[in-house]
């Protein structure tokens, strides 16, 4: 069981400490452009990294959820690449969005497709699994026989 | 293990796909009312879309942590139920608040209420959790003896 | 498998219950303050309670990933005495930043502090896990032998 999600586990804590290192960049914002809380507005420059880590928080548990629904449902190794590519996606994403609106979008995109990918091997592995359990075939094997792998 | 899961898995994904979805309707919504980011603020019609998406964004992780506590600790099949049922719930919420503030209120309530039960049975599950590891007692078991159902 | 993780369930069904909280107290406020959704801004002492829960909301699922995988690779135990520790700073940083902003700042760093631990605790649970299944060295044993314990 452990070998099986250790990849997944190391992915998620390195994704935590993303979060907490965006985290820091909103206060150390707030210190620079004397924004105090509550207040949430300030100079275009402030609010571009609030609104980038806030856009980073928001996607964070459907990132996780993914990520761990395609690794255990699917494949560890290919998820854990994905998420490794989707925290860089991130970063490039924070720190475009710290400099230009305008520069948060090929990050996002890039971020955005590599959370499809994910989405799409969840869908595949949730579908394969129900075959499992409650068609009793197994898809993949079959196909391997169908394609005399076997 | 996987049979216990699979459908709870399901409904992850299908919750992430309607986050997905609500995150393209506030896109286009800024593209209809010309909010570029990082502004949040606009005409009443962009804002209650935007917090429509944000509001379901929110509650999000916590659907997610009661569907999996309540379906692993308490029963897979009713969770999911109520997942579904919420997911139905979060449907109306967010198109009923883009049309009006008020048109919110319905599915909301509708929504909280399907949560608490979730909540409800993850209380319910953790309890007879407990009593299994720590007191060696199994309640259902002991309940269907009293009855008579054994 | 039950066992090594019913507590941690147990602390997150009440840091769900804790969200269910403040989430009526933001309901509260919105009614003292009339404040109607979708408007997030208003009275200072309105703006507080909400970015108290905006920000618990914002942490709930990082601190629900780093008790888990804390939980399952380093210590259900420690890491359910933190997740209690963090769900205490937390109430009192809901109730100190409702009353000021200033009010927020200790417990918001006790409740980071934990929350640093949960993830030191993740790191080197993680960490030796990939030693166990990739190295198939087992360091807790070896240090234990080392220090001749065996």
């Amino acid at each position: 069981m452990e070998e099986q999600v250790v990849v997944l586990a190391a992915v998620t804590v390195l994704a935590v400490l993303q979060q907490a290192y965006f985290s820091l960049q909103v206060i150390y914002a707030r210190r620079k452009f004397s924004v105090s809380p509550p207040v949430v507005t300030g100079p275009p420059a402030f609010e571009r990294i609030f609104r980038a880590q806030a856009n980073c928080s928001e996607y964070f548990p459907i990132f996780i959820a993914v990520l761990w629904t395609s690794g255990v449902f699917f494949s560890q190794g290919l998820s854990s690449v994905c998420g490794l590519l989707y925290l860089y996606g991130r970063f490039h994403y924070f720190h475009g969005y710290s400099e230009a609106a305008q520069q948060r979008l090929a990050p996002l995109y890039f971020s955005a497709r590599v959370l499809w990918v994910l989405i799409g091997f969840s869908v595949l592995g949730v579908f394969l699994s129900f075959c499992r359990v409650y068609l009793q075939v197994d898809l993949l094997t079959e196909l391997g026989s169908a394609l005399g792998l076997d």
